[in-house]
């Protein structure tokens, strides 16, 4: 399978308004620089039917899967056992697990009541993922990543095994900016993203800014990418505007 | 059907970690204030097959469905085309969408050309959606409702459609904020839950913040969400925590 991933975010915070999203686009430009397009994203509430049937379908359709979320000891953190389910795996307490928020608790003088060692459960067949941050792990079923909703302890998880990822030629990306309007030169980029088939060329104006417009190109062939950026330049020049040409570069993590 | 919303949120940009997403946010608590629960969003690139698939499934599935983004003049904004496919309609020329662009650019000394003329394909059966900021219309197809990606316009959008919702009892919210940590009062917590099955109580612990962790509970009944709270306040108490009581009020948009 091509490396493709989705990200599953598990949390009524997030639909209701109450909390931002601020793993996407850290996570999106990550897998970037892998090589490894993030091709969908879906939003949960803590039910576990939701739950269950996209783990099942995100978990078929791309190559990795990695879920944030609902990993805590509270009543609504419940995607461990859903995940386990969708797996059709039995779920219990991890030995390793259980030793690693003994260790931690002691030497906090915190007691490792019942609603802590929940976030010892793993599906049997689970290998634990590192959490650098508050210890209660993380973990991996085949293709899918179970990560922590909260932002610090998610990207330490992901740091901790971005390194076992097969990823594809990272992709690169320029931007050039210039003040044109969208639709005069619409066609023009159109008939160039054709030819640049394995370039994406996207646009994207911005309101009340200058320079008003992007045109962000993303690939993993440097002379290719140079290239198109070069006639998209040219473009801009044919409406007598001298565009602003971006260095080629990895795409960051925000 | 139970008043409840999906958003399709279509853009090859918010998931290469490019743009951060803030239309959930926003559009998740409007929702919230008409009674609507937001209980899914996906996010998918500019692709034929995915946003197809994505838009049958969502309009199915809840009562309203919401799509942001693709609905410009370039190659990439292929939205409405996509929404036509799913309702298997045929799509053209708008007459009224046509003279609203032809008006507005008359009126600024700009072309409309082809790539601009684009935005007035709407799907036969579609029925406009006022676009306050740049003319350029979005479209309802029964419960889909296909609204721009740029949040200004998108929200422009929103309010010019949310008088036609069918919504039910607004979600009030209420939250208790405290120093306690979260694994020493989740299973009280977990208890009162079961108590309140109406109620939907959070835990949101937070990083390097005080107070450090901000019980959230929502509901439509006024007076259990009050009982809910004091409950909850109690439970700190036994702690020897004071927590801090907001007032109950409905979400707000960010």
């Amino acid at each position: 399978m091509k490396p493709t991933a989705a990200i599953l975010i598990i949390g009524n915070e997030i639909l209701s308004g109450t909390t931002q999203d601020a793993n996407i686009a850290w996570m999106g430009a990550r897998l970037n620089q892998r090589g490894i397009p993030l091709m969908e994203v879906r939003i949960v509430r803590d039910d576990e039917e939701a739950i269950v049937q996209a783990v099942n379908e995100l978990r078929k359709k791309y190559k990795y899967l990695f879920t944030t979320g609902g990993i805590g000891p509270t009543h609504d953190d419940i995607t461990a056992d859903c995940v386990a389910k969708a797996f059709e795996a039995p779920i219990g307490i991890n030995v390793e697990a259980r030793k690693r928020l003994e260790e931690h608790y002691a030497s906090h003088t915190v007691e490792l009541n019942e609603a802590r060692l929940r976030m010892a459960r793993i599906p049997v067949g689970g290998e634990l993922i590192n959490n650098p941050v508050t210890v209660a792990p993380g973990f991996r079923m085949e293709n899918v990543f179970v990560l922590a909703g909260v932002p610090k302890i998610m990207q330490g998880m992901f740091q901790s095994v971005e390194g076992l990822l097969e990823g594809g030629k990272p992709v690169l990306s320029t931007t050039v900016s210039c003040n044109q309007k969208e639709g005069d030169i619409a066609a023009a980029l159109g008939d160039l993203q054709k030819q640049y088939a394995d370039i994406d060329i996207g646009s994207y104006p911005h309101m009340d800014e200058t320079p008003s417009l992007s045109l962000i190109l993303r690939g993993t062939d440097e002379k290719r990418l140079s290239a198109a950026a070069q006639k998209v330049a040219e473009i801009i020049r044919t409406w007598g505007e001298e565009p602003i040409l971006e260095d080629i570069q990895q795409q960051k993590a925000s």
